[in-house]
């Protein structure tokens, strides 16, 4: 099994800011330079200046075309023709899928038999092969390192990778170059590539900005962990932000994150609710229910916050249609 | 009765592209200068460039702050002493009385009893003074001018003023500067301000592009007017696409689409749902139903559309939030 940039010095070591500025000059041009959206009504609201990276803007849907397209890049002539393979039940499948397409790349990609018809649909749409499990007998995991093996495939994990981490960093690194120094910013947290390639990015250009990772507070696995010192797993969570159900933090991400981050806070379904229905009301956005726990979090803490400027990370807006009028009709 | 604009030039006459001009200095700095979005799986699927023009983004969420904007910048300093008065039900309202604010002029506002809870706060909440009536026993517009009559206010109407419409045509003057000549340009038609508008910017900056007003099938006194040389008045269309209720065009908005437009399109409600979720899906945004005429006309007419550049004027995105759920489900 290849394990992708295993040629490359990222790899084996944590990455650094370095690695971020390297792989914004990668997906420069291929991913969208997102919006930074403000609200007037939500700043005379909570008494601060809020800054809105959306990456629900993003190709695809989601911050996860950085990632995976920095990683792919990264590829050598040989792993680029054998293919990579991902497992995903969520917009890393998609997010490779597209950066494969891009780049050339055959990709194939490990997904529940029971996968929603629209992102089963959106990764056959990029060309991808979608290699079906069932989520109750089989192991995905053991699929994609079988598959990898066998058809010499190179295999992307959604976020426990330094060139994943660096390219995830990219989002922050604009956030901070467009609107400059922020007092505090607030990260969605699922597995930690997202947070820590943000906090890569707030170390170089905001050093004094305090850094928070946002979890469902059902699946608070970031804050213990970070609480103990060591990767904590657990049950996957229930919660209905389904791109932070991770049942822990990863190899990579946990050092960065332990090193660097100012605490992790959590967030209940409810409060993303009422997020998700303040960006469709008062930005006229569509956020999915793990783009808004950056958002839930600052709310809660809004006493806190009086006078400041404060980032906040919109992770992605792939939300099915039915499920996202449910919620908002609440 | 005053009404606005009665001291300068520009309301004697039909405005030209130099009126939009002097609007756009106007608004600047107070009106969003909203962005163009593409979506390139729509371009892949109608096999055309499109862009859309988001005034769903604007200030108070719809276009009608500029033209409102515009007419209330060129009171005098009396008019601005005693106040202005507006009627209506929808984002007209909202947006004088968030122009009045900016501003510093009282503002009074004629809505119907039952208008939605929502948009009466909003327009509260701007500081605005509101006035109810019954839309079943009063007649707004006698209110309106009672009002403005004995407490010496000025009246601004919702479309047909030549200063809201040489202030709505500044939307697609940014479109122009921003992405260029275009061969086919949609907008949304109700009373005719922002299609009036829109029809100077493109005379003066894309003078071969094709416009299209837009309308409710349910609704189609505009191209009923156009066929017949003469303002055509109707019962007020029964549609979701309540910003295009209206039952005739203006005095001051018909001569100039008589004059300058290409043709006026229709979409039915079907049509402009299907359009909402696909904003929803594929761009991540909030568009209320009149704000997807254009977009759906483009739509029916892909095929004429193939390898042109498609310009989109997607008007507004104030929906309530349960309605908005409701028309998404399907």
């Amino acid at each position: 099994m290849t394990q992708a940039g295993t040629d490359g010095a990222t790899a084996a070591g944590s990455p650094t800011y370095e690695d971020v500025v390297l792989a914004h000059a990668r997906v420069a041009g291929q991913a969208h330079r997102t919006p930074v959206v403000t609200s007037r009504m939500t700043d005379e609201e909570l008494g601060a200046s809020f800054f809105f990276k959306c990456e629900n803007l993003q190709r695809m849907g989601a911050f996860k075309f950085r990632g995976a397209f920095n990683a792919l890049s990264r590829f050598s002539a040989e792993q680029r023709r054998a293919g990579v393979v991902a497992y995903s039940s969520g917009n890393h499948a998609q997010a490779v899928a597209l950066a494969a397409r891009v780049l050339g790349i055959p990709a194939t990609i490990v997904m529940p038999l029971d996968a929603p018809a629209a992102k089963l649909a959106a990764t056959k749409g990029y060309g991808a092969e979608v290699v079906p499990y069932d989520r109750y007998a089989q192991d995905r995991e053991e699929i994609g390192r079988e598959l990898a093996r066998t058809r010499g495939l190179t295999l992307v994990p959604p976020y426990d990778h330094p060139d994943v981490m660096a390219g995830q960093g990219t989002a922050a690194k604009e956030l901070f170059e467009e609107v400059g120094e922020l007092d505090v910013l607030f990260v969605p947290l699922g597995g930690g590539g997202l947070l820590s390639g943000s906090l890569l990015s707030a170390g170089a250009l905001s050093p004094e900005c305090a850094v928070y990772g946002v979890e469902p507070e059902a699946g608070d696995d970031g804050r213990r962990s970070l609480r103990e010192g060591r990767i904590v797993h657990i049950e996957a969570p229930r919660t209905i932000a389904d791109g932070a159900q991770t049942q822990h933090l990863g190899e990579h991400t946990f050092p960065v994150i332990r090193e660097r981050v100012t605490d992790v806070a959590t967030a209940t379904d409810a409060e993303l609710v009422a997020c998700m229905r303040l960006f469709a009301s008062r930005m006229k956005m569509v956020v999915e229910p793990t783009g808004c726990l950056g958002f839930a979090a600052a709310r809660a803490r809004a006493a806190e916050l009086r006078g400041k400027r404060v980032g906040v990370i919109v992770s992605g807006g792939n939300v099915d249609l039915e499920r996202y009028a449910e919620l908002l009709a609440g």
